[in-house]
């Protein structure tokens, strides 16, 4: 496995398998922290392509000013075994300073996905989210990029770039993976206390229950989103409900009723870590 | 001469010249109305690498309401038979419904560079380039992209979202190609009447008494402003000064005197038609 320092290095690798060995290549870009949810990706894209890259890139562009860049968990050492035993073909350790350079200025905003759900509580993320994914992908140019479904909006605002922009990447969505008692995994976990690690699976055994009244034929926003919010404040009471929302999949803008593939989509704090848990309803 | 008219064409012209030939590409992008300044463009893009497009694309994203989208003028037979005559390998001729299909929502925008000058007066107009120049970036994938000095704001920001965003491509800026007369080329000559014709001229001739004041040792702003506003008032009494400016460099912000890399630059409309060229001031 080869573990690349600077985008030369990487825009070598990359030109040698496409252009002289004719491969195709499949990108995982991720903040690090791995655990079982980011090595399905990888697996996703191993499938799909000859060739896998990983970034591992804790993007300072993406947080605000309060939230936690800092203490995000970082564990370099042990993201470079996991990626070599699951067989990646190369990893991709960007530094801050490579990729915001003094003087740097351009944004890539995907305007309308980012006014509800974690782009309301989160004013700026996606604009940094879609900026450095637009760098990874300008450096890599990948023929696959694989991103989680859990962090949906992300997923869906990437797929938008990812079209307008004409990058000419196939963006597949992977499931969410879920720990035994149906927490989404999430290198945020880690820093749950045992408390609150006890109460998190309250989130999806939430969405799984609204869900369940969504195949039972409710199918109005203000049922579904009120059994969502009775059970997460029955069963997680420490947490504190940042979003409930349902959107429509295409637009993410409040629906009242389920008429086409929508999402209900939860955010909730447990003291200073967000977690976030969604499912689709679709008939 | 390939014609090209789909963005997949494109990427199977480009993909069999990169990666089965090995071969460079150079970019010349361009909203049509080819002159002889285009021309030169062309003859770089020609001299640094192995195969040369140009695309043509009167781009609605970078004109505002009440601008000139409509009036700019359009010769799509004479612009190829330019190309032809001239050597290059492929035009790429984009439709506006593939480049912003229904929901297109994704821009990009290169902050700080943009707040004078053309940027000025022409809000959204920067942020309708970059967006386009980023997908016909990725739609081609050159190794070059050959831009003219003239729209030298716009040289400046594509050359920092270039750097910015990593696109991997070298920018080459080619100089201003001028009229007998003086008068910068441009494609908007054309639509001058006779009497603003031979005002026009006037502009250069502005900038370059302030640029032989410069060289005798005065690099007040203030100064060499008055000499651009004078003369221009006095020759061209027909034109709407825009904006008369100088600024730095790096940064495009407004000086007080010439100690680095600076631009005097000014805009005038006569009628309808909207002027531009600039002097680069250097010890």
């Amino acid at each position: 496995m080869r573990v690349l320092e600077t985008a030369q290095q990487v825009r070598e690798w990359v030109k040698q398998l496409h252009a002289v060995h004719g491969l195709t290549i499949g990108f995982v870009p991720t903040m690090g922290s791995l655990h079982e949810a980011h090595l399905s990706l990888i697996d996703i894209s191993r499938q799909r392509t000859d060739k896998t890259i990983v970034s591992i890139f804790v993007n300072p562009a993406q947080f605000s000013p309060g939230e936690d860049f800092d203490s995000y968990p970082r564990d370099e050492e042990a993201d470079l075994e996991l990626c070599r035993e699951r067989g990646v073909d190369a990893v991709w350790l960007p530094s801050v300073d490579e990729m915001y350079p003094e003087g740097f200025s351009t944004y890539v905003e995907v305007e309308g996905l980012d006014t509800q759900l974690c782009g309301a509580s989160r004013p700026g993320h996606f604009r940094g989210v879609t900026t450095v994914v637009s760098k990874l992908f300008n450096v890599v140019q990948p023929d696959v990029a694989v991103f989680g479904r859990k962090d949906v909006q992300q997923a869906r605002i990437i797929q938008r770039m990812t079209y307008d922009l004409q990058f000419g990447i196939e963006i597949i969505l992977g499931d969410t993976l879920r720990e035994v008692d149906g927490l989404a995994m999430s290198s945020r976990n880690v820093r749950l206390t045992p408390e609150h690690r006890l109460e998190a699976p309250a989130l999806h055994q939430a969405l799984s229950e609204a869900s369940s009244q969504f195949q039972e034929g409710i199918n109005e926003a203000e049922r579904l989103l009120e059994t969502v919010r009775n059970r997460i404040k029955q069963d997680a009471p420490s947490g504190k409900i940042d979003y409930i929302q349902l959107v429509g999949w295409n637009d993410l803008q409040p629906v009242e009723h389920v008429d086409t593939k929508s999402l209900l989509a939860v955010a909730v704090r447990f003291g200073s870590v967000r977690l976030i848990d969604n499912i689709i309803l679709e008939k």
